[in-house]
Order: C-alpha cells, then structure tokens, then sequence
C-alpha cells in the first residue's frame, strides 16, 4: 500500500505541508489574450478574491459521543479514529464549485465528526453493524473528489457522521492475466493501478479529469466515465465484480465473464453512491498495454456539421477510443489559452481555410498497429465527407498533455472573481441539439444580468451508437455577495432545460446531494420506491450515506 | 401486426394444423454411420418412442373462477380471453426436454387456466391490478421456447394462472435512424424485426437458436444471448430502454445512451424473467446492415489448444462477431451428421494432418469490409500462432445454414428413444478448464450405468475478454420408466460440479423453475433478500410468474 498524496482542502492539486495562501494574481496563469478576451465576453473584472487561510477554516467541535468513540476504537484501533481538526477538513465534502466557494468562505460545515479507515471487509462489515446500532452515519471517503455533492453528509435525523476513508484498502489483491482481470481495493487509485498492471504488460485505462486523486471504489459507487471511454468502456462496464458491505452483510456480486442468473445486481451496487454500503472490494478488467497510440485533431465549420460526423462514425462502429468535439467557444477559449507561436499559427491557418469559427475534433486510437491503421483511414474517409478538416497530430498531443489540467486551472481562475463550473448530460443522436440549446440558453438566461454574460463552453466527450454526452463548463463574473446562490440559480434553470429537452440527469459525474431533487423525474416514483426499498432490506436505520441520490 | 406461426404443442417447429402423429423411424434423419456411431457411444438400441397424439393429451378443467373470467372479459373484451383446450395447451411450459417429455406423455398439468391478451401498455396496467386483486397468477408468454421452465406457473398457493400472450403487442412503434434506436412491441420476434428494419438498411443481429419463435420481450426478460453475441452483444447490452408493467403501477427504465443517475434499473428489469412484471414495450439499438460477412471454419488438435488460442484472441480485442469452437466429441458428431461427399473429404484430410482429433472453430466476422480484413487477418496470424489450420468458407458457411436446426432435430432423436438436452454455463479462462472436466465428469457419472454411456458434445459459445460461455449437449439412451428422474438426476450432478469449479449458473437460458434451487448459491442469501424486496414492492399480492427465478 503505498502512500498517496492527499489534495489540498481548498481547491485541487496535492496538498503543499503549508497551504501557502494564494494571491489570485491571474497574469502568471492566463495569457493576457485569454484576459482579454474573458473580460470583453463576461464584462469580468479580474480581481484578487483569495480564500481565507486554512487556518481560519469554521469547523463544529465533534458530535460522536464517548460510547461510539470508545466503540470504534475498540474495532479499528485508536490510530484508526481520528477526530483531529485536520483530518475532518480533508474529509469535508468534494471538490464542486459550492464545496470550493464554502470552503474558501471558511465553511467547514459539512466535515464528518470522525473519520475511521477500515483495513478489511470484515472490520467495515463489523463497522457498519456498530454505527447502525449506534445511529451514526457513514460516509465512504475515497479521493473526496465528487462534483455533486457526494460526500454532503447530510442527514435527516441530524446524527453523527463519520467518513470512512478507504485509503488502507488501496492494494492489488489478486491479477489473473489469463482472464485479463484485477482485484483491488476500493481506495486504490488509477496512477497506481496503472503501475502495477504495468509489471504484467497490462493497462485499465479509465482516465477521468480526476484520474491522479480519485479511487476506484469512488468510479464504482458513482459510475464514472473515463477520456477513453468510447473504446475503454464506462467504468460500470469494466466491473466483473464487488464486495459491498452493507449493514445487513455482505453481498459477493458479479459473476465474470458474463451471466443470465437474474436481474443484475452488481449493476444495483455501482451507482448507489454510498446510500447501499460501502464497496470494500473491485474485481476490473484489464488489457494489454496498447501497441500502437495516436491521437490527432481535426476541424469542422460548425457544431452542427461535427455532430453529424461523429454520428456517422457511431453508426458504422468507427469511433475512436477517444473523442471530443469542442463547439465554437470552447475552442475559441482553448486557442486562446495555448499560449506560442504554434498556436498562434494554427488560429491563423484555420481563419484562412475558412474555419475561423471552428469546432476542433480530438480524436485517439489505441490498440494492435493494423487494426488501428485501419479504422482511422475508415474514420477519416468518414470524416472528410462530413467536411472535417484534418489538423494532424499536436493539436491531439497537446491535448493529451493538458488532460488533467481543468481543476488546477480552475482555482486560479476563482482566485480572480470568476465562477467556474462544469455540468454534464448525455442524449440520444437525435435530441442532442435540442438538448444543447437548451442548456445553453439556460444558462445564459439566468447569468446574465447588469452588463455581465456567461461564456458556455461544451464539448461531446463521450460517443455511443446512439448518442453522446455533453460536457458544458460555465464562466462568469461571481456575484461576490451571494455566489452559492448564483449558482444553485443556474444549476436549476440548466438541470430543468436539459431533462425537459431529453437528456439524462447525469452522464458521469453521478447524483449526489446535488441532483437528488430530480432524480425522482429521471427515473420516475415508482423507480425511487424500488431503490428504497432495496434500500431499506440493506440498511434498514439508513445510516448510508443518507444525504444523496435518494429524494427526501 | 403480422401474424407468426405458432410452435408445435408437443415439440419444436411450426405447428401443422393437424399435428400428424409421428412414427420415431430415425433412417430419414440421421445418417447411417451417425446412427451406428451412436448405437456404439451411448449403448443404445434405435427405437420407435412417438410422442401420444395430441387429442389425448391430459387437461384439468379451468379454475379460473366465474368471477375473474367476467373481470377479464371486461377489460380486454371476450376474443382476448379465453380458456379453450387449444389455446391452454399452447401455452402450457416451455421447450426443454423435461416440458417435452411431459407433453409427449400426455401430462399438461402445468397449462395454464386461461390464456388473455392485452393489446396495450394500460390494458398490461388495469390486467394486473385485477389480478393482483382477484389473485390470480399471471405468467407472460412470448414465443413459448423457455428450456428452463421458465413458464412452469407453480405458486406455493395454488392459486388459479393465466397465460399473458403478448402477441397482440407486436409491431415496430418507432425507429430513430440517427440514434440507431428502435421500439418495438414484447411480443415481436426476430425474423418481424429484421423484416421491418431491412427497409431502412439496418438489422438488429439477435440471432439465438430459438431466433424464428423466440419473442424479443423474452430475450429481455432472461438475458438472452444470441450466436453473433460476441460481435453484436449479448441481449441486455442492447436494450436502451423498457416499459414494464408491475402490479404497482408502469415503470419507465433506461436512459440512451448512458446515464449515471445512480444504480441501473434497467437492469433490474432484464433478467427478471416475470417475477417482477410484463415488458411491454422495448428500445433497442440496432445497427446498418454489415456490407461486408464472412464465415469460415479453423480447426485445432485439442479443446486446449484451441481454448488458449481464443484467449489470445480475446485479450487482444480481435474476437470476430461469431466464435464457435467445439471439443472433439461435438466436432467428430457434426462431422458425421453431416452426409455428402464433401464432408467424408473433410474427415479424411483432417486425419492425414493429423488432426483426427480436431476441434473444429467456426468464426464469423461482420461490417465494413476494410474493417472486417483487417480484423481477419490479425485474427487469423494469432490463430496460426496457436496452432490452429484454416479450413475454409464452406465449413463456416455449413454452420450458418444449420444454425437453427438443432430443436428440430432434437424431436427425432426423442422420437428414437434417447435423451437430448443442453446445458450451459460461463466462466474466467482460467477456470473454463476445470469447469468444462467437472461437467463432463459428472454427467459421466449419472448417466452410465447397465451398459450404457451420454454422449457429450460440447462447444464455446461466446468468448469475453475475461472468459466464455459453454454449452453442452447431452445424449443418452432414455430410462423409459423414469425419463424426468433420469434427467433431474444428472442436472443436478451436473450444475452442483459446474458451480463448485467457478461457473455461473446460467450463461444465457436463465433461471426459471430449473435452476431456481442454485439462485441462493449464485448470488448469496442478502442478493436474493434484495431481490425478494424489489419483487414485495412491485408485487405485493406475489402473482407475479411466482414459480421461476426467486427461491421458495
């Protein structure tokens, strides 16, 4: 079990020994066009708004009592109890832009009153029946990175909560090559994984935003969806099987390489968000690392013309293993962030080629040499027909190089009066323009206001053969005196257009306190009477992580 | 609405209007040496064992009350309700062997009381709240062809059952090219299907053997898997979305292309095999009609061999759309089955390489041609690698044109006295080996005795990434006095051994009444708990198929 780098409390990126403050000073992370630019669209002024100091950080003495203390202790050892002021701030909420903004604020709030980390399925099964006996609730804590409220925490009955931190459950407990399948533990995470599979010549390749702090337990219970996942898999499609530790016992679920015993229900345990139990145990699969790896860009004249493209590719199973169609302003905003002269360069040759409004394509195949040559000669007489203009293989690397730099970026982007948030929805082929209107129009409804617009920037980041997921981050002058408000606002109006139009609550990034309030028009009440009730034989004094998924 | 033939009461086929009584003479069926081949392998004398004629076929009187029946007519009107002999028995079981042994007995004790059939999702609605409240046992019935007794209607109260025809729910409702997506009513069969989608240059790919009278709502309802399924997808793969109608009210699930708004419903759904309630309409992804489909037929010296040459082919992701790699014992059958000159040719030349031993591998590969060679190719330098010697288009081309006909010819063995039934399962490559000996060991041992040996052939039906399904067919020389005794004896053997050395309880013929004792062994006490808690919440009153699935 190697040790893992814990990420700062108030914003993204590993956490330094100080938290040195920051200043918000833009000019060293932005280009001044990209200043510029943002300033003109948004009427922002860039200004320094810093969070407070960690240590002037609110946070409520501990509410677990004496009893459950003493109880805990007795089950997983003192070193394992912690209710140490720097323990629960690491385990307080995710890293959305409400956690960040409360955090900043000095919001402690919703930090559990403990945090316990179970070193077995047995001691978190043992666990579970001591705090649904005692009445407190558990949150499972993987790499805190949840962008929708998942580890809120909050409880109806207004109980003690513990985060149960995963991290000594991190290992490689079996690899059975023949099979291509490994089992972890849930608080492993991928660059780890990825290091062990990598001795056997193997790979898992999901690779969210998250990828460097996240855990695979975390991408279970939530179910993720990686930059590769058009040719990787979503991450549920990748599990053979789990342990789940409920506190009615444990459920040994899964049955490789595929069954028809029934309704599946290892497809009941990923997604259920810590509201079920707690995943203790992963069985993945893998592959070999992939010969041949090229990844390129291309161009279209509109978003319009792009979509169409990459539908055809779907429907004749010619998609790459990665694919991301930026619209107008998103790749409007990309070039102008690359700072250099190549970038300087390709805005130039795309104006003149008629493409000064483009929509840039990523494109990435991965896999045996011949068969890789194959599809894109077959992908790019695809997309030539569709208009696509072939931009060739930087603007794919350049890419690839910045696949983890969103949430780094977005906090300095915070440090200088900006909202940042990014939402995401998924439609069939044929509902996605409406569904992208509507959102965008959302959006730009409710953040507009005395001389200040949004700037929507989306993308298509995940294909399917019928359909793709649409992935918007928002910038906007914050609104200094209410920005929780600001963005509940928005997040309404936004979550209320795109289900209307057609699209699905959550393509990826999962439920959470966030969205719980539509989740009964997503999958309708009788849909929410069955998850109760599953609910209710698992935990029946629902100490589960009580605040998501689940309507009140 | 086209109307679809009707199966055989007493076997497999289309049902002749006057079901002419059949004489068991095995000449015109087998060959020559495939009969002598038999007589020496299994210890068994041909002998003339027809089925009873029809007419004297044993039906109790309905028990469907006055009142009930009334109720019924009310709602769907009284051409849609009815409790003739013919109609009963034509929905009384499945197709498995243990369900044709009763019917050719003469035993129709498992007929249902009556057979209704709604035309609508609300008719579904307003039927079941009646009957949840008349208690009366409902059990859909698509195309009759469970091998599982999957429609055995035993409830532990004996209350009266119905049949619930779904064939009046039939026609295409809706194709959306773009998002290759189509709906369709439960009762649809897969040679409508394809008819219908042929026009827009699609196909849907489904191919069981049970494709010319199997329902696509049945597929649904057990997780069917199809012969292309390797390529295709298994059953549940390819549903995007289902209405199903429970005593509780309609439930809407799945959302395309992919959600991640908390656990999967949708797969609550597939797989509940009527326990829960009645499918009424489906959403499937369907794909172009391949331009380019290539069969043909490799062979290996040993099931080893040729099991460690698709493994190689499955890590690297270059499985072909059909994959079919039978022992010797099944490949030396096939051979002699089949009569004519070319296959004596094919026998003698696969002796002189040394191959009389063969395990024969039938591989098919479907899409763009560019594509397809590509795939090919690589394929083949792996399974050259591994040993394997090509053997051509027609051998893979044979296969196809047999491709439904086992069934058929399963009713003439019977005819001759001898037992013939499958069985199936799946499991990881590294336990498919030992699954594969502690099955054929155990039917082994059940079934010799006085002389007398089963014959088992048996075949890889479906390769994964991770493992692959195997199907077995077993021949014996019946036990006239005890037939069913005979065949629960050696199933039981059979599934206690498959499931002791790592194999799940059913790749893909479900659960049903058959394999219902095992269900608590497959997914542990808490999953059926979980289960039994969905089915309490959606069918409080248990009218729901309450023979299958859930143990009592």
């Amino acid at each position: 079990m190697a040790t893992q780098p814990e990420l700062t409390i108030q914003g993204w990126g590993p956490s330094s020994p100080a938290e040195a403050p920051r200043d918000g000073d833009l000019s060293r992370t932005l280009p001044k066009a990209a200043r510029r630019y943002l300033s003109g669209e948004l009427g922002w002024t860039p200004r320094a708004t810093p969070p407070v100091a960690v240590g002037e950080i609110r946070l409520a003495p501990s509410r677990l009592s004496e009893e459950a203390n003493a109880r805990l202790v007795d089950l997983l050892g003192a070193d394992n109890v912690r209710t140490d002021r720097e323990s629960r701030l690491r385990r307080a909420g995710g890293k959305s832009y409400l956690d960040l903004v409360r955090r900043r604020e000095g919001d402690a709030s919703d930090a559990p009153d403990a945090v316990v980390l179970p070193g077995t399925t047995e001691e978190t099964a043992a666990l579970l029946a001591a705090c649904s006996e005692l009445g407190v609730v558990v949150v499972p804590f993987g790499g805190g990175t949840s962008v929708v409220g998942g580890l809120a925490g909050v409880d109806p009955d207004d109980r003690p909560s513990i985060a149960v931190d995963l991290s000594r459950m991190s290992s490689v407990q079996a690899i059975d090559v023949p099979s291509s399948l490994v089992t972890v533990g849930p608080g492993m995470r991928g660059p780890a994984l990825e290091q062990a599979l990598a001795r056997d010549g193997l790979t898992f390749g999901h690779l969210p935003q998250s990828w460097e702090f996240a855990t695979l337990g975390g991408y279970a219970a939530t179910r993720s969806a990686g930059q590769n996942s058009t040719g990787v898999g979503r991450f549920d499609e990748l599990v053979a099987g789990v342990t789940m530790v409920t506190p009615s016992g444990v459920l040994e679920l899964g049955h490789p390489p595929a069954s028809a015993a029934g309704p599946d229900l290892l497809g009941l345990a990923l997604g259920s968000e810590g509201t079920l139990g707690i995943i203790t145990g992963l069985t993945l699969r893998v592959r070999p690392t992939p010969a041949a790896s090229s990844y390129e860009g291309w161009s279209f004249r509109s978003w319009a013309t792009g979509l169409a493209a990459l539908q055809q590719l779907s429907r004749h199973e010619l998609l790459p293993d990665i694919v991301r169609l930026s619209d107008t302003d998103e790749t409007r905003a990309n070039l102008l962030m690359a700072s250099g002269a190549g970038a300087r360069a390709l805005r130039g040759s795309l104006r003149a080629r008629g493409h000064g409004d483009a929509c840039m394509l990523v494109l990435g195949w991965e896999g045996l040499p011949p068969i890789v040559q194959a599809r894109r000669k077959a992908a790019a007489s695809v997309l030539r027909d569709g208009g696509a203009l072939r931009l060739g293989r930087k603007v794919g690397e350049a890419w690839k190089k910045n696949r983890f730099s969103g949430p780094y970026l977005r906090d300095k982007l915070m440090d200088g009066g900006l909202l940042v948030e990014t939402l995401e929805t998924a439609a069939t082929w044929s509902a996605l323009p409406t569904v992208y209107d509507a959102v965008r129009r959302a959006l730009r409804e409710s953040l507009t206001r005395k001389g200040r617009r949004p700037l929507m920037m989306s993308h298509l980041s995940h294909a399917y053969p019928t359909g793709g997921s649409l992935y918007v981050t928002v910038l906007a002058d914050r609104d200094d005196e209410l920005p929780i408000q600001q963005w509940l606002t928005a997040k309404r109006a936004a979550t209320d257009a795109l289900l209307a139009a057609g699209g699905t609550l959550t393509h990826h990034h999962a439920v959470g306190a966030d969205h719980r309030p539509w989740m009964e028009r997503e999958i309708g009440p009788l849909g929410v009477e069955v998850l109760r009730a599953v609910k209710e034989r698992l935990d029946p004094h629902g100490i589960c992580n009580p605040g998501v998924l689940l309507p009140e």
